[in-house]
């Protein structure tokens, strides 16, 4: 596939544009858009099989609704590419996922078309009711319509949200985008029965009929509309029972195929002109549609790095160290060979965890929950009660999603769940809503829980081993994205004393850099720098954030002129921990020029991540930056002493 | 109802003696038990409508199955009082709720019984299916068995178990509990749903006919099993199509009547015999069942205090000032009137939450959105997106059920949607669960978030008026349960300025005292107390965790010998977040004695609030204790000089 000329998609400076063509110039439109969407994401990377499989649906949402006076939601928002195109933004498309560029979600700040952000899954149809609310009490926004993935729907909140829904009885429209994929194959009982919903549509030569039938059904008064339903079930043996959606108080039109333009419009437009209550449109699409190395390989190109169009070869850069995902999965399964009560927990991220490694060797040993933190808690939670070793591996921003399990089913019954937290800090093209910011503050503050960070892949190893020998209570460890520093990986974990950081570097006394995870390495090289400003910088890993090793903390204040902590985390972390302990032990009483290098109080916008850090301030650079600025003042003190 | 024989009762020391009953003592047990629930709690107060509605079903479930071998969990919890008396607590029942004595609740701590404890919702399914993971590996535990109620079941959290509960297929039980009740009558499309199917158990005579031709279902292989269905139809009229909980991969059960126990007993143990997969069995009862007061006015017999048997009258102390939840009601009632974009969401606690007052007056304005806190939090997010003002008022510690939600579609998206946080610090005879401890330090953590906590009543009514005016980003103020301080009401709210606190008492230099939220009167009943020893206090209200008055904060830690900071929250709140600030402004760099009171790293038992404060050290008495630790300190160093 190579340039190809885009005379319709030219035509289109907005959706209102749209609005003004024939449905053949819209199919037209379609095609040229998957063709840009293909060729934009091939020079930046990024969510593309998402995208393709929605470019017919973006067209036609846009040529059907009245946006942005109409609240187009996508859930997640990583399929949002052909929108954007579509919505003013496709002179930037060079510039997705990249520090200044725009973003590879959808994003208030960013558009007029973007009414609410996303990234996280699930929150669409929640998010949409709200709008409904808005425009019932006669603000000026008009109808909204959530577009929502199959495995987005099986999550709890979009269930809470359905129920919710139905109930208010409000005209609202929900688009179900079935391709049987989340990110990984979907789980979960739900998804076997939106198959069984779905299977019709995919084999049988009756697809557009149904949707047609369907859609009569909805223009059609109720008795009538009964009518309807028994045709349907004539025409396509599908038994006439209530959906589940049904069951929940939406009507239920579908399955129809979401390529094809002109049921498309003609459902949307229907739908569009009669509903009076919540309408759920239920649109079986295919992941990748229309590019061959995409549709082939859905898991892969979930998430692509550039890749060639014509060959459809990703630029995968070659590491110089195994990922710590990795090392994690291969810990684990090394663990779980020597511990047959190991089992391991994902919410539907069984690679991006590196659990399909401990899976390939025990799959019956680990359990993807589907995009339920919730529950995966929990379930944990009830696993580690009957005596099993539960590893709970969920992402740091994800986690979130699950905190009042962690608080309420864990933490307070102080039971041995041990959570594997990757992702934690900033996380580069994702950018924002997916920064691991907050864990060691959330997870610190809970009674009995210990909190580790690893500094390198090689600790990551160590706590592995810890956490699985540690049965008195919960236990947490972070690492971040990316590749590890390249250490040699010791042959088995060792466990690690609770609560006992380690020395790195002992310096003269001028600083001492206490560092919390995968910050080690900056503190490192800001050691060097200093040692070029003549300052003499001692190092240390804390290893733990809770609990504190509080005798290595009083002898790096009482022993320095300065104090720094340094984490990849949010304020109210490691360093307001260490602090609040330190002021407990008398320790502040006295001086001491203690700081927190941590993640300043805003978002940090994506970038790679070594950009992020540096605009977060959080590298070797802040550090630096930090002592100075900590000794500077201490150096006046001494001038004006001196002086005197 | 007077103090009864309980011949049969008394034979029972613990399940097994159940076991050797005939279905006629069983009987005999559950009238016995009955009468002492309702005398027991009489003493103590309680959840009695709830115990009272599984009174049988207690009985049954344990004469039925083999606990603790195997595992019975209650979701919630607070319907346990039957259970913990069948369970070797019965001597113990005078103590619940109390200090020292036995929880509300289930609890692991306290008997082998109560194999996963609880108290938040929703939570049962998912521990249950983590037990059968441990059984199926071989581990000393047997079947699982799950009790949920009507109001649980609406819950994400419980449709994510059972979700994954229907795809794993293992042998599981999950009784459903339906009283049509949760706290308040329940909301939401599936609540109506289970009512559809529940109406034929509680309207027609075939009640019974429905649960044996279901119980022969579910015995009988599967061509036979469609026959009985058909069979049923014909019987019942019920529509025979898949239930719900069927496409979700359950064997669906019921609906039986939960007071029947020869129903009760002939449905468990067949389903217990022949179960291979997820059973879920549709159990109606009426909450309350068998004591006129608790059946005619379920919704204040939710939770009750002391009352007469006799008269069913409850002895509610009399208040001398109004509750904060009511204030709270009334100063939003009086917004709302004035500024017609103002709307509030509760998540099943329109009592709870004082919202039933604006609800009175506004019905179209309030949304209750069910036991549903994720979905509760960006729906508000939603309509503040739509350019509505929305109050979201969630206890703290249900709020740790939406925390992603408001990191994700609030705080990102520096959405104005304002956080009425009920319940915060320690609340009583709930106990540990419910305590609010932790949402200073999750929301402070951040950016763009606005954190306050009202001193008195009369604060609340201000920060109801600055939540209201403040549209630039999400706000959230917290306030305890109980009543206030009895301060005049002002006429109408004032709108603070944002992150300035306010001078209370200026003392002479030898200790500040920096209050957050409700332990105001607390640090002045310590600062008279600290006068007798000769010892001068200042007092401040910082109003504001974030932003923090940093200008105020500075002047207390520069003119006093110490500063205290005071809050009714967990480490890592309000004192961590202060520590930090004054870390970066430079403030500790010369010595500055700082120390939090705050609640202790463990957690803290049910008591009376001012018991459980105590416990904690959190009052005047812990300020005072607090104040001379950090001052003798400085006496002794300054007696060594002068020594010297």
């Amino acid at each position: 596939m190579t340039q190809i000329d885009t005379p319709t998609l030219d035509r289109v400076a907005g959706p209102a544009d749209l609005r003004q063509m024939s449905d053949h110039e819209l199919s037209a439109v379609a095609n040229e858009l998957r063709a840009e969407v293909v060729e934009a994401v091939s020079q930046t990377g990024g969510h593309l099989g998402s995208s393709l499989g929605v470019v017919e649906l973006s067209v036609a949402i846009h040529a059907v609704f009245d946006t942005p006076r109409d609240k187009l939601i996508w859930d997640v928002g990583h399929q949002c590419y052909p929108h954007k195109i579509l919505t003013g933004r496709r002179d930037r498309m060079h510039t997705l996922r990249q520090g200044g560029g725009i973003s590879g979600f959808t994003k208030r700040s960013e558009s007029e078309y973007d009414p609410f952000g996303a990234a996280h899954s699930s929150t669409s149809i929640s998010a949409a009711l709200g709008f409904t609310i808005g425009r019932d009490m006669g603000l000026p926004t008009g109808d909204a319509v959530a577009v929502i993935g199959d495995g987005s729907i099986s999550a709890g909140m979009a269930y809470e949200a359905l129920n919710n829904a139905g109930s208010e009885g409000r005209r609202l429209f929900v688009i179900l985008n079935d391709n049987e994929m989340s990110i990984a194959p979907p789980v979960g009982a739900m998804s076997s029965y939106l198959s069984s919903l779905a299977d019709l549509s995919r084999k049988g030569p009756f697809g557009g009929l149904v949707a047609v039938a369907e859609g009569m059904e909805q223009l059609a008064p109720k008795p009538v509309r009964e009518g309807a339903r028994r045709a349907r079930e004539m025409v396509t043996g599908l038994e006439s029972k209530g959906t589940f959606f049904e069951e929940l108080g939406f009507d239920y039109i579908g399955p129809i195929d979401g390529h094809d333009m002109d049921q498309l419009l003609s459902v949307l437009r229907s739908a569009r002109a009669r509903a009076t209550g919540p309408v759920l449109i239920h649109c079986c699409t295919v992941k990748g549609k229309g590019y061959a190395p995409a549709e082939g390989s859905t898991d892969k190109y979930h998430g692509v790095s550039k890749f060639d169009v014509g060959t459809g070869v990703q630029a995968k850069a070659k590491a110089n160290a195994p990922s710590y995902t990795g090392v994690f999965g291969d810990a684990l399964t090394a663990a779980a060979t020597e511990d047959p009560t190991i089992v391991a927990i994902t919410a539907a991220m069984p690679g991006g965890t590196g659990l399909d490694r401990m899976a390939k060797k025990f799959p019956g040993r680990v359990f993807d929950v589907g995009i339920a933190e919730q529950h995966g808690v929990t379930f944990a939670a009830g696993m580690a009660a009957s005596g099993l070793k539960p590893f709970c591996a969920i992402y740091s921003t994800f986690l979130q999603r699950g905190y009042d399990q962690v608080v309420h089913d864990v933490a307070l019954q102080g039971l041995p769940v041990r959570f594997a937290i990757d992702r934690a800090g900033l996380v580069g093209a994702d950018g924002a809503t997916h920064a691991g910011a907050f864990d060691v503050g959330f997870l610190g503050a809970l009674p009995g829980m210990v909190v580790m960070a690893a500094a390198d892949e090689a600790e990551l190893v160590h706590m592995v081993a810890t956490a699985a020998a540690h049965d008195s209570g919960p236990i947490a460890f972070r690492y971040p994205r990316g590749n590890g520093t390249g250490v040699a990986l010791p042959e088995r974990g060792e466990v690690l004393e609770i609560g006992k950081g380690r020395m790195i570097q002992q310096g003269d006394g001028d600083v001492a850099l206490l560092s919390f995870g995968t910050m080690l390495g900056e503190c490192e090289a800001a050691a060097t720098m200093l040692a070029a400003e003549g300052i003499s910088a001692t190092i240390a890993d804390a290893r733990f954030a809770k609990p504190l090793d509080m005798a290595l903390i009083a002898q790096l204040a009482q022993n320095h002129g300065a104090l720094i902590t340094v984490e990849q985390g949010a304020k109210g972390g490691f360093g307001a921990m260490v602090l609040q302990e330190m002021a407990g032990h008398g320790l502040l009483d006295h001086g001491c020029r203690v700081r927190s290098v941590c993640l300043p109080d805003r978002y940090v916008d994506q970038a790679a991540p070594v950009e992020m850090y540096r605009d977060a301030q959080v590298d070797a650079e802040g550090i630096v930056e930090m002592v100075l600025n900590a000794l500077h003042r201490d150096r006046k003190v001494v001038d004006l002493h001196s002086a005197g």
